[in-house]
């Protein structure tokens, strides 16, 4: 199972998504066009601090159109291993390192239209440590148990694929 | 917490996703640009057979670079009711209605920079009804029990958000 690329126009280059669209044959013939969002792929964090809280962030998102609460994320920059980013961005975005780090899940967000994947870490250990925010982000930091989380996300005010997945996943091996 | 927006640019206007770049202004007076692609949001399915097997699809998908297993999903169209999406995309993509369909989920897959909202759901009842699929797409469909498809979501050959998303929810409920 495979496809063929006849062409490929360059349509956007911004700064966390390009654009381009690919004329492809498929297996069986026929040719289509594909719009491709390219992203450099990210990291996520579930972040446990030392009283089995988990710290989510509240932000405001454009494209959502409110704020929505979400574990902490960040784009990986060009070639950077994820575990570095995870160290990075949970300084950025929660004053925070973590001592011990564990893949959790990984998945493309989109894998019809995005190249982008996002590899989900379990953070332990966390010591304060921050790093400069971003300052096109304004964050605000707030704790839930894991049940609490839970809650969240079962009546959808946590919303988000990387949010789920992550607590999810989280919660499967907990049994929680 | 909330954003003014200055301007809003549009990029490109596709078959499944528009570009627009807005120019925005934080509630800390910072200004910043957000790349935001449209998408009309979508609908995946979990179906279950009549054995209790999950109907899984595998497609070369352009974005990933390969074939991936997924929950059957498909764009809502314009102003669609996710209800009759989910019906529609059941037949084209694996040959079936469903007699009973239930809300698992739903999540921005990339709130970041991406509009879509993706509305997850369980189809019981499964009988026999082809609609034509769309000539753009090669689809091949596979079955598995519950603890297999959880098996692939756990060993990562099942690595998209709206797959793992609908088998966890679908796991947590039924405590598999």
């Amino acid at each position: 199972m495979s496809e063929q690329t006849l062409g490929s126009e360059r349509i956007y280059d911004g700064k966390v998504v390009h654009l381009r669209v690919d004329r492809i044959r498929l297996d069986n013939g026929h040719e289509a066009k594909r719009e491709i969002v390219e992203h450099n792929g990210a990291v996520a964090m579930v972040p446990v601090d030392g009283e089995g809280r988990i710290v989510l962030v509240r932000q405001f998102r454009t494209a959502a159109g409110k704020a929505l609460l979400e574990v902490p994320a960040g784009t990986l920059d060009n070639g950077e291993k994820p575990e570095l980013a995870v160290q990075r961005e949970l300084q950025e975005e929660i004053g925070y390192r973590a001592a011990r780090i564990r893949r959790l899940a990984g998945f493309y967000t989109a894998p019809g239209y995005s190249t982008e994947f996002i590899h989900v870490y379990l953070c332990e250990g966390l010591s304060e440590s921050r790093l400069d925010a971003d300052e096109d982000e304004q964050i605000e930091v707030e704790r839930y148990t894991l049940a609490e989380a839970l809650a969240l996300v079962a009546d959808g005010r946590i919303c988000d694929a990387k949010s789920i997945v992550g607590l999810l996943a989280l919660a499967r091996e907990q049994r929680a």
